[in-house]
C-alpha cells in the first residue's frame, strides 16, 4: 500500500477524513503511524496529494489538512480482451494489470473456458472492486479500471469488438505466429488473450475478419498470466 | 506440459525411454494416452523431436522410436539479477522466467531482503529444478538455467557483476527514474531488480559507480512479480 485510497463517503468536510478497516490496519502495523505524521493518499478517482494524521486508534483515525492537487499517473492506452482464465490466475491478474495502468479490462467466454470459472466469487463486484483497489495502492494511482463481462463469445465479438476495433490497432497474442507491434495509431489499443490451450479455430477465424492482426510473443508457448503481463506492456507501450 | 522431458537416465538405448511419476501421470490424465500414440518429448539440455507410446500403465510408460531432431527455441539473451523476493514469489518466477527463455538467474542479498528467505525449502536444488522443468514443459524448451545464488551483496557487487556488464548493457530496475532501452549490444544483457521497497541508497550508489544503467518501468510502482515479467521482456528483446 504505497498510497492510502479516500472515497467521497470517508469525508467528513473538504480537507477531513474518517477513516477504518484494512487501511487503518496498514497504518498502524506497517507504517506505525502516530498523530503529526503525514501520509501519501488519494481520492478515488480523483486526485493525489498528502494528508496530516490527527487520531489514530487500533480500529480508527482520523487524517486533517488533506491536500490533493497531483494528477494519477496516464492510463496505459490499452483495453485488456482476455478469455475467462481460472479464478486464482484472474484473482492475481485484476490487481497486477491495474498496477500497470490498464484501465479497460473485458472479461469474454470462449470455448476452451471452463462455464464453472463464470460461478466463481473471484467475479463477485466486490471482490473485484477489491483487487483494483490493490492494484491502485500498490501503483499510487487513483482511477479504478472499468470491467465488462461477456458470458457469450458472439455477442462480444459482434457487438463489442468492432467499436473497440476504431479506437486504434487490435492485437491477438496467439502462440505459433504473428509479429511484433507495428501501430501506435488511434487513442486506444486492444489486446485480445485467450485461454489456456488457445482460442479455437472459430474463434480465430472471426478474429481474422475483423481484421484483427497476431502479435507474437516469441517461440515460447506462455502461460496465460505471463501472456498477459507482457503483452499489456508491450501493446499499451509502457517502455516507450 | 506441452513436451515430455527426458533425462538421460531415462533412456534404455538411443531411441527407447521409460518413464514413471509425473510425466506418467500427465500422460494418462490429461493426455488420455493409448498405445500407438505420438507424443513432442524433448531431451534434457539437448534436442526436441518425437516418440511413440508403446507400452503405458497408471505408474509407468515405454516409449520408442524416440526421434530428437529439433533445435530448442534460442535463450532469452538477459542474465537476471534479483534481489531475493519472498519464497511464494519466487517460486512462480523460476518457472515463469524459464518459460520467458531466461538461462542465467541470479539471487542476491540486499538489505531489504528479509534474511529468513533464505531458509526457504524454495531455494532447495531440487524443487529449483523442479520449477525450472515446469518452465521448459510449458515453453516447449530443454536448456536448463543455471542458477547461482549469493547470499552477501558485496562479493556479489565485487565480484560477480564486473563480469556480467563485460557481456553487454547492465540495466537497474528502479523506481521513480531511468530511460528506455536503448542499446542491444553485447551477447547478453544484465537485468537487475531489487526488492519490494527497493535497494537501499548505498547499494544504488555500488551499481551507478559500475555504470550500470537505469531502467524505467513507467510512472507508476509495481510489485517485484509485475516488474520481472515486463523487464524480463523488454531487457530481453522478447518483441524484438
Amino acid at each position: 500500500m504505497n498510497v492510502i485510497l479516500l472515497d467521497d463517503t470517508d469525508f467528513a468536510d473538504t480537507d477531513t477524513v474518517h477513516l477504518s478497516g484494512r487501511r487503518v490496519q496498514h497504518m498502524n502495523q506497517v507504517l506505525a503511524c502516530a498523530p503529526g505524521d503525514e501520509l501519501a493518499v488519494g481520492r478515488v478517482n480523483g486526485k493525489l496529494g498528502r494528508a496530516k494524521v490527527t487520531k489514530i486508534s487500533a480500529r480508527s483515525a482520523v487524517l486533517a489538512e488533506v491536500v490533493l492537487d497531483d494528477d494519477p499517473p496516464p492510463p496505459l492506452p490499452v483495453t485488456l480482451v482476455l478469455a475467462l482464465p481460472r479464478p486464482i490466475v484472474m484473482n492475481r491478474l485484476l490487481a497486477a494489470v491495474t498496477s500497470l495502468g490498464v484501465k479497460r479490462i473485458w472479461l469474454i467466454h470462449s470455448r476452451r473456458v471452463e462455464k464453472s470459472y463464470w460461478q466463481s466469487p473471484v467475479l463477485a463486484p466486490e471482490n473485484i472492486d477489491q483487487q483494483f483497489r490493490l492494484g491502485l495502492e500498490q501503483a499510487i494511482d487513483t482511477v479504478l479500471p472499468e470491467v465488462r463481462i461477456h458470458k457469450r463469445f458472439k455477442p462480444f465479438i459482434e457487438d463489442e469488438l468492432p467499436g473497440l476495433i476504431r479506437n486504434g490497432p487490435a492485437w491477438l497474442a496467439h502462440p505459433g505466429d504473428g509479429g511484433p507491434v507495428t501501430e501506435r495509431t488511434g487513442p486506444q489499443a486492444t489486446l485480445i488473450i485467450g485461454p489456456e490451450g488457445g482460442f479455437i479455430p472459430y474463434e480465430v477465424d472471426r478474429f481474422d475478419a475483423l481484421g484483427v492482426s497476431r502479435l507474437s510473443l516469441g517461440p515460447r508457448i506462455l502461460r496465460v498470466e505471463t501472456a498477459v503481463h507482457v503483452a499489456v506492456a508491450e501493446v499499451g507501450g509502457l517502455f516507450k
